[in-house]
């Protein structure tokens, strides 16, 4: 690679760039906030109590709940231990997979989630959907899917949830 | 608000919600990791050197460096004390303000940057302008710029920067 001209981005790609960079960080702070504030709790321990709730039995392996919210095995045991503390979450061993263990979003939980949604949603609304047409929101899926699939192919290692 | 209805997403919402976060985290990882890997250093820094060398004299103020790269104050703290570390950033009193103080990229920074852009640039268009059109690009460049323009007005207290 050293020894071919590098492909810069062009003008256009530099602008959309910078400012995704921009949205992204603002966006992602700004819904943080709100939830830290008003239901105590940040956004990646509120998307782990809304995959457990919609999940069989509001009960998933630790492994696939890693892959659904795409962060590190690490990062979601510590998560986890945290949603315990709170009374959240409980983990049980895999009945089938002696080495698997198991989050079960509890009863507490559940209501802490339904607590939160409102203002959640009211949040990410605000920041993102009442901003954007219809058009806008159904090609920012697309690129989304297309970007999102891309990253993670079936079977990749590194991806974060496989580290 | 606890009186009303929420206003849930719609379906279309919800598929573009969920495609977003998997994306803004899968591409914060990949471009993290690749940078990491090959020139040890996480996402972050590496603004802070291409922000700092597009600015006259390749110095900026530090108020001004966190609003630019959308961070709290702490956090670039932090993040500069480790540049200045590795030799790539200095920090100067400003001459015009004596509470202030400014960041400048050292020459060797200016190298570590140089070199590491190549592919950098080469991760930003394999995982997301390599996969889009230029319409894609051009529509998700807008929609990123109004999300930014919203949630940072000029004079908002809660922005990172500002904490």
């Amino acid at each position: 690679m050293a020894t071919t001209e590098p492909r810069w981005l062009d003008t256009e790609q530099q602008r959309t760039w910078r400012a995704y960079m921009a949205a992204t960080q603002l966006l992602s702070d700004h819904v943080d906030r709100q939830l830290q504030r008003d239901a105590g709790m940040p956004h990646t321990y509120y998307s782990l109590l809304v995959w457990l709730s919609e999940s069989p039995g509001r009960r998933m392996r630790m492994t696939e709940l890693a892959e659904r919210s795409k962060i590190t095995r690490s990062r979601l045991s510590h998560a986890v231990a945290r949603l315990e503390e709170d009374g959240w979450v409980r983990r049980e061993d895999c009945a089938t997979d002696r080495r698997g263990q198991v989050a079960v979003l509890t009863e507490e939980g559940f209501r802490a989630l339904e607590k939160a949604a409102p203002g959640h949603v009211e949040a990410v609304r605000g920041a993102l959907f009442d901003r954007l047409t219809p058009e806008q929101t159904a090609v920012l899926g697309e690129i989304m899917r297309t970007v999102a699939e891309n990253l993670a192919p079936r079977g990749g290692a590194d991806l974060p949830w496989r580290r």
